[in-house]
């Protein structure tokens, strides 16, 4: 398959980049706002597999282009970015396609991290509504640990939970998953269950703060 | 330490009682709104126990007498009598006392279980609010596999995240979850972060449902 990560140039894109490239054999294309970071991006990543003894491609693309030829586009951009994002590439993507969000809202105040939940119910059902209404959309990878990702050596052993109305696109969403090493993929119902999912973010990033010697979490169902 | 929990005839306060007793030194007290089914349940943990070797008394109250002389008192209820209860031992508790809120708002529909969050901005927000100003309160134990607790066979290796605003009552809380095996206590900061937790809960129940082979399930963050 391809893999089109779009805001493939931040954080959780470029852990999802560098994972799927290391451990699947899909192609994995970085897209961008700008053609140019995602290519400079991508030839980081490469520099990085590389160096790890993996000689692959991967590709740096507009977002249009990148989910253009796309199988999988996940939209690894800011919450406040969706819409924009869906609306830069409603044209090149069809039935064929899976969307895959797993932007979640946060807001921060003496306290700590908490879920902003939008009136869409969740992100991930902003992100359904924003999409063309024939493309299937799946909610996953909201609670993953993005340095922990994009570092190689990490040892992951935790999941992610996964939400979607399509089966197949859900089917293909947690088999790509499980692809990668130490990544589970849980189903967790229809796009409807995804706050509950993305709740998890802020706490993780409270745990971690609260906790000596816990960061870069992750959640394991267990 | 003496450990009341109120509604202790219930699935999470049965849970809870059979580990306290089992793997701490506390004496268990388990509370309910009439006494004589406190002391029915209370013979009920004697049998099991001792079924395991262990000859201890847990005593049964009305909610009242065993808040009266529990050092902490965890309230064990649904979140609907949740003030009912505050209210029943609110003359009984006082600034030594430290209050333990599990109790998690959820509402199901067809897709599965979703957070129901009140207007205090939690349960145990609406839990503190309801108690007497002086008197500590703590969230925790909200994630916890009822079933699973009860089971003194069943491995837990999970955590339960910790809120509260008063250090030294959070301290005692996470020192007493600690010294049940297997459970691990992880401070998520103020009780202004528990709905990020509470949520938590009927997500546990949709991955339940939505996979096979996983069931009672807790967390672990990692």
């Amino acid at each position: 398959m391809q893999i089109a990560l779009l805001g493939g140039t931040g954080d959780i894109g470029e852990g999802l980049a560098l994972r799927f490239a290391y451990d699947t054999d899909h192609d994995v294309i970085v897209g961008s706002r700008e053609e140019s970071r995602a290519k400079s991006k991508a030839r980081e990543y490469e520099t990085e597999l590389d160096s790890r003894g993996l000689d692959v491609d991967v590709q740096g693309l507009d977002n249009a282009a990148a989910a253009a030829t796309a199988d999988v586009v996940v939209l690894a951009v800011p919450a406040y970015h969706l819409s924009d994002t869906v609306e830069a590439i409603d044209a090149e993507i069809d039935s064929e396609t899976v969307l895959v969000t797993p932007a979640v809202g946060m807001q921060r105040d003496e306290d700590g991290f908490h879920y902003n939940r939008p009136g869409a119910g969740s992100v991930t059902e902003l992100a359904a509504d924003a999409a063309p209404d024939d493309v299937p959309v799946v909610g996953a990878f909201h609670n993953l640990p993005a340095a922990r990702l994009a570092n190689l050596d990490a040892d992951l052993g935790i999941d992610t939970a996964v939400v979607g109305d399509d089966s197949d696109a859900v089917d293909t969403v947690t088999r790509l998953t499980e692809e990668v090493e130490g990544l589970r993929a849980v189903d967790a119902g229809p796009l409807a269950n995804a706050a509950e999912i993305e709740a998890i973010t802020p706490l993780l990033i409270n745990v971690a703060k609260n906790n000596d010697g816990m960061h870069d979490l992750g959640v394991r169902f267990r």
